[in-house]
């Protein structure tokens, strides 16, 4: 008799401060097996971060570390880091972490941590990518899905996907829409970098169809 | 016998510096009738500007007016003006001309100013869009027809569209991609003017559909 031994899952470290709806998006494409990977653990510099029960809740190990128990940011992301490594994480998913993750860490997952960003980055970079795009008055704005560097918004593109200012739209209406498209954007590119498919030719990502 | 006389056709000056492919689109929606709107005068401040002779093979008056022969960029866009004036614009659509219009046109023409730009505006201003956008390595880029105003790819959007950027697109075929659809959406745009179809909210537009 032979038995056949499935590759071990990748392991994906999500990082979060709020709510937690890309998470939630990401662990539902796992369950569902759209991504071909699971959630090792859920970190979030916030302790009240809803993100931290939606991992509970999915079974995940819930990680809040407290930035004001370090003295430095060195200090708080060489704890980041070692948490991701305690959980043998492969990749690193940034879900609404609203700070700068440190070379503490991008340096140890080189090239493996991604963020989203509700803009067609480089336009409209910041905490309110949505608002600020709706307020100057595109016609088009949309989702993009990058490597995370040692800058705010500033990684090579992995994946984007544009959304329609339609006449009628609201802020309200405009945000729905975009974090739909969020929501089917991070696991699908999550799954392209699962399957090995994304490589850099210097700041440009080619992804392999 | 009653006749019916025929509202006369909103009339448009363009201004270009260089091949004018985006004026020529302008002429063959003219022609065809999808843009209800004729050419009545093709400026260049570049005598060279092929443009020129695609405004003579359509039979509209092509007129190159000398930077040099100006002593101020004041004086040169007081005569800009004035040969907009002669011929009746109702409309101004840059196609191409690589200067900053003076306020001497802008105030003259106020909100009836349109240029275009190959990029999703606010990225990739300046006289690079495509080349950046794609060095950049974005993989949405696009289209945008905006009001001009006293700064470079500045003003209110009148109309966006997506373009994407292929993983086996070279600049080359992006250029292509991305000239079919300025030449599909800058007549688009102009026809909204001349129905009176777009309406301003401080820098955002609306169009009536």
């Amino acid at each position: 008799m032979s038995e056949e031994v499935p590759a071990a899952k990748k392991r994906i470290g999500v990082l979060i401060s709020g709510s937690g709806t890309n998470l939630q998006a990401i662990l539902d494409a796992s369950a569902k097996g759209d991504l071909d990977a699971q959630v090792a653990v859920v970190i979030s510099d916030n302790e009240d971060a809803y993100g931290l029960e939606r991992a509970r809740k999915a079974g995940v190990p819930a990680v809040w570390v407290d930035r004001s128990a370090y003295e430095s940011a060195h200090a708080y992301n060489d704890a980041i880091r070692d948490v991701l490594l305690e959980h043998d994480v492969d990749l690193v998913a940034m879900a609404g972490y609203m700070r700068l993750l440190g070379t503490e860490v991008l340096l140890v997952f080189r090239d493996r941590v991604l963020n989203i960003h509700p803009a067609l980055l480089p336009a409209f970079p910041g905490a309110l990518g949505i608002r600020d795009a709706f307020e100057y008055g595109v016609k088009v704005t949309g989702v993009t899905v990058h490597l995370a560097d040692e800058k705010f918004d500033s990684g090579p593109i992995i994946a984007q996907e544009a959304v329609e200012v339609a006449e009628d739209d609201t802020l309200e209406t405009l945000e729905a829409k975009m974090h739909q498209v969020e929501h089917r954007l991070y696991p699908k590119a999550l799954q392209w970098m699962v399957e090995g498919r994304v490589s850099l030719r210097g700041r440009r990502t080619r992804i392999k169809l």
